[in-house]
């Protein structure tokens, strides 16, 4: 059967779109990636997955848990000799296209170099860590690392854990033990079946007194048989909402005995009498956290922007319901709901884009002034105080950008309507994928109440007169407790608006927790009763603290048509977040009535142009059909002819009909005896009679 | 190994978290199921299937799309036999039920009985309809039906579908034919590999000229072989998000002829001649999409209640952080943070289901009222505005409570952190599943703009003085647009809230709308450039209509302990909205700053006095452990044992390691002269110096 296209076409509608775009996308790529380098290395890594039989993405939705995993630990040998043989930046990037791609193997190859490998990094001392580098903890000849912290009844507190290791001077041994089932190690990414060692998160008892948790490395299977150690009882944690690809497992240790030696002991060592000597400062964590915080916030964007592009190629594509006497159909597009329902989503994930990209040089600056520090340095405190508001804001930002991402892929999914719910439109699987990042590496809620709680404490810092590090310099100025709007909805104007409301907020929880305390009440209680009120301080200042960083990378660009488009997209997430958090600007009476009528004005203003220029933006995301992993999202607007042919080669109809003879059949041929007069019963008679009357009537 | 429990055990906790409920449990329950009947019943519905070996609900996590498809199958027989005997009123209560415990057998059931039988019922000829009948419609004994209206072009516009039906005068026959592949017919439940039948929506074509979408039955498979009948094609759609045990399908048709009696002929009717005769009105098809509207919002209320069930179960017994010297650690649910997270979403899933409630009792007043209903008749506009008006409400109601629900759903699972994205807490399956109410049965955005565009009409008829129906009486009284809180907070106040903001509101789209008008636009297009605004109207509309029929509700209950709770319970849900939306209710002045911050205050304490009543009301939830289907939420609180013991029976260990030697032992046993000098390209030799140093100076 011929299939006559309707004219355009659909690849002919996204070829118009692309027509004349008003900037250089190249060069928009180039902005939005950081550096040229960047851009061509992403190229790059997107071209060798592509052709990577591993790396085949397109038949995923149809594999089994099972299945997935194996594909999983094919992957690791082509990495392992990138992780050996390139440079660190180079090989980072690489692992952030990685991470858009194929969650499962980045968080399975995670566990192994970022989490076993940086366990020992941080708590090995150097000739432990030449040791477990002899043993082959980099290429995994020798050592297949997972890392064994989360218990099955303590996540978030991690002083709380129960596992212990008790030290037998007799042997100079510890003995790794599970007390009880709520102290199984669950969740255990590469101990179901692909792990080695383990780095075990347990309380330390010598001669009956608890010193902490500390790490001990702990073999889980034989290396070359593969069998489980003795006392160790391994398990499979089996289905997850997404990324099955990971061996996640759950192990019980039994009486498990460990060299002395096996314990890290660059902080806390144990001698061989059982004396235990504690660091002599509680060590700086803070670093460490933050490099994963960034790239999260980093990951967040990128998602984001996956299932944008899909999202805004298919409503440029996709036409329904014809105006007037137009025969062709409108692109949905091109209706103005539909454009609020995408251009904000779009300006949001380019905005956590930039704010991405200015965390990693602040993270790398302040690694380096870390590292030249000295303990006479004038700066010192200020840098501490920088580092720890940062660290405090990456808090926020951790939550509420892989909220904001989740988000955006199911509003992304619903917007290609039923569409979105096949599995091959990608959705189902982004959204499965990503969900785990708003509850791992602190749930969301805690860590916005940490920010919130460092947000009190610079707030009462402010009252005392002292200098705030940059990220909460406007709580030193007072005036912008009052600030006005200037009604010119201005980039600036914008910035002055969420200084003020941050500022209400903040000082808002400040009070509550003030008041708190002077009822009686201890800290902890508190802080705990204040929690609403600091948690909305925490997201206002974050998304307040995006816009800023989003605005100050767009006015330090050349002018040009890029960094022109850039700032009508930053106004627009100004804005267009302003409107969603409305209440608080006309509460703290930063914008009246009227001015919150124009800010919904300029958004549907602001909207409608992104929109015309919303195909060559989302190009500029350069992710690749390999990438996407959409037929709905095909570059060259391929959507129906992709999908269906997708469709048909996942689904190759059976020789055999599985169950026609065993379950249709029987219900087919039964006689109409077998059942009670199905027309009384169904009420089908009345029906009947009163649809005769109504004919009657007509 | 023993496993010694600390103590209070996690079952120990929930029983004295029940002990001694303020209120009767039954009693409320019964208040939350509309009688004692329809809770007795549905006792008996879950008692059921939770013997019934098809209805296992345990390993769905783990079985395949085509195990699932199979089940799905095994339940139809025993469902054929209560259609058939049991009363209608009786089956829709069993179907309810049904749809929460196992919504891909519960839609792949309505496809056969409330899509396909629901065509015939409405657009069928008397004789038509014994017709289908005889040939086994009701038992399946002869025909499974399908309902083939979507496709891969065209969802929400109906009238723009593109596969043909031509009349052939010479064989008295309709040529049914699919012109492009965008008019394949996409997403058909049961099409893959169930149905004999489909209702097929196609444009009707006589001598060229175009009479509009019909209906016309069309057999698909011999009922004998299954093989499908000449120019019949037939694909599998594969993989979805969820609902993996409907076989959707598509369905291409090459000039397939059915006989001309086979269109649906109770309006549109074709004669022998092709002479088309139309029917005297258009159809009043508003009953038909309010009953399955309102069987939605219950849906969605049933849907969070299990999702609750779970998460307030687990907050109860799970412990983490101890306060102080106490070293028993804190339930999750006693941390003020916890319970914002999940006492509004009781509270709105509580007033969603009294909601449900009164819908169904105004949907059965309507359809008697109609039925009874003379042309003569001195009430018949009054009737027609109420069905008009409660139809377009009912498109809001669909709209904002599916979403409420998906929200709730995913806020659960994160309540649960971790444990949440294990398969095994349910989490996962039942967004999947329930992520589909957003798009289907219309896109839950444009419904909501429908009834924002009914809603601006209503606004024009106010203006002309017109008196309106109930729902949107208020906008009759022009006093509500500046009325003022009298800073009670009671419910009386809290409803001037929502009639005076949702006034404001709607006057906001209506105007602008006007004004567009005046402008010169069209009213299509009018309507387009003020679909924001639309868009709100609806929405604050909505949730003032929802609180309105829950406080109605509530009130109407007689003086007792658990109308006292369900009040304080509608006072959250009032307020907590109040919140979320206060930027309106700034703006329209109706609340001041002060008194916002009263809201949020009053939102902190109801919460806290929810919390104390939170197991017995979710236990009057009254939803089986087999329902709910997740370890997490088991009703006596052995959550950490069920959550185990699940893990292990669907996860045994396989007899041998699926990829060891393939994969695995290669790595392991690789030598280290295959790399290139690992530490220098790791920047590891630079790393160990560092520490070095970092020794030297502690």
């Amino acid at each position: 059967m011929a299939f006559p296209r309707p004219k355009p076409t659909t690849m002919e509608t996204l070829a118009m779109e692309r027509a004349n775009p008003p900037f250089n996308i190249r060069k928009m790529s180039i902005a939005m990636h950081g550096s040229e380098k960047s851009l061509i290395l992403k190229e790059k890594f997107m071209a060798e997955i592509a052709r990577h039989p591993a790396f085949k993405l397109s038949d995923i939705h149809d594999l089994s848990k099972d299945e997935l995993r194996e594909r999983t630990m094919e992957k690791f040998a082509s990495m392992v000799y990138f992780v050996t043989n390139e440079s660190i930046e180079t090989f980072q990037l690489r692992m952030q296209l990685i991470g858009i791609a194929d969650p499962s193997f980045w968080t399975r190859f995670g566990v192994a170099y970022g989490l076993f490998l940086g366990a020992l990094r941080s708590g090995a001392t150097p000739n432990q860590l030449s040791y477990w580098i002899d043993r082959g903890v980099l290429g995994l000849n020798g050592v297949i690392g997972c890392f064994a912290m989360t218990e099955l009844a303590h996540g978030s507190n991690v002083a709380g854990l129960e596992t212990t290791a008790t030290f037998d001077r007799s042997s100079d041994e510890f003995i790794i033990h599970t007390p009880h089932l709520g102290a199984t190690k669950w969740w255990i990414g590469g101990a179901a079946s692909t792990a080695t060692h383990a780095a075990v998160f347990a309380q330390l008892i010598i001669d009956g007194k608890r010193h902490g948790v500390k790490t001990f490395v702990t073999q889980l299977r034989d290396t070359k048989t593969f069998t489980l150690m003795p006392g160790v009882n391994i398990g499979d944690i089996g289905k997850k909402m997404g990324r099955d690809g990971i061996d996640n497992g759950y192990i019980q240790f039994t009486y498990v005995r460990v060299p002395r030696a096996h314990m890290l002991m660059k902080h806390t060592q144990v001698s061989r009498d059982g004396v235990v000597t504690e660091p002599p400062l509680a060590q700086l964590t803070y670093g460490a956290l933050l490099g994963g915080r960034t790239s999260m916030v980093t990951d967040s964007s990128n998602s984001a922007k996956k299932a944008l592009t899909v999202a805004v190629r298919y409503a440029a594509v996709r036409r329904q319901f014809a105006t007037g006497k137009n025969q062709l159909e409108t692109q949905i597009l091109d209706y103005p709901i539909h454009q609020r329902r995408l251009m904000p989503l779009v300006a949001q994930a380019i905005a956590i884009g930039f704010t991405g990209l200015r965390l990693q040089v602040m993270y790398e600056d302040m690694t380096q002034a870390l590292e030249a520090m000295e303990p006479s340095d004038p700066n010192l405190n200020d840098i501490l105080d920088k580092l720890k508001e940062t660290h405090a804001t990456s808090a926020g930002l951790k939550a509420f950008c892989t909220w904001a991402c989740l988000d955006t892929i199911d509003k992304c999914r619903q917007s290609c309507g039923g569409h979105g719910y096949s599995a091959y439109s990608n959705f189902p699987l982004m959204y499965a994928d990503f969900a785990v990042q708003c509850t791992w590496e602190g749930d969301n809620t805690i860590l916005s109440l940490q920010a919130g709680r460092s947000l009190v404490g610079a707030w009462g810092a402010a009252l005392k007169g002292k200098k705030l590090a940059p990220g909460v310099a406007y709580l030193n100025d007072s005036s912008t407790r009052t600030a006005k709007s200037d009604s010119s909805l201005s980039l600036d104007d914008i910035q002055k608006a969420w200084n003020c409301v941050a500022f209400n907020v903040i000082k808002k929880a400040a009070e509550e927790y003030v008041k708190l305390l002077k009822s009686g009440k201890s800290k902890d209680e508190a802080m705990e009763r204040c929690s609403q009120s600091r948690f909305i301080a925490a997201k206002i200042h974050t998304i307040g603290y995006i816009f800023r960083l989003f605005k100050e990378a767009v006015q330090e660009m050349p002018d040009n048509e890029e960094s022109k488009i850039l700032k009508t997209v930053a106004k627009l997430y100004g804005l267009w977040q302003i409107e969603e958090q409305q209440g608080y600007f006309l509460k703290y009476g930063f914008y009246n009535a009227e001015q919150i009528d124009k800010v919904q004005e300029q958004v549907d203003a602001l909207c409608a142009e992104v929109r015309g220029v919303a195909i060559p933006l989302v190009d500029s995301f350069a992710l690749s059909d390999h990438i996407i992993n959409s037929p709905l999202g095909k570059w060259d607007g391929s959507v129906y002819e992709s999908y269906f042919s997708q469709v048909q080669a996942a689904n190759p109809l059976p020789k055999e009909h599985p169950y026609f003879t065993r379950l249709i059949k029987p219900l087919l041929e039964r006689q109409n005896e077998d059942m009670e007069d199905p027309g009384t019963a169904m009420g089908l008679e009345d029906e009947l009679k009163e649809i005769e009357e109504e004919r009657k009537g007509e």
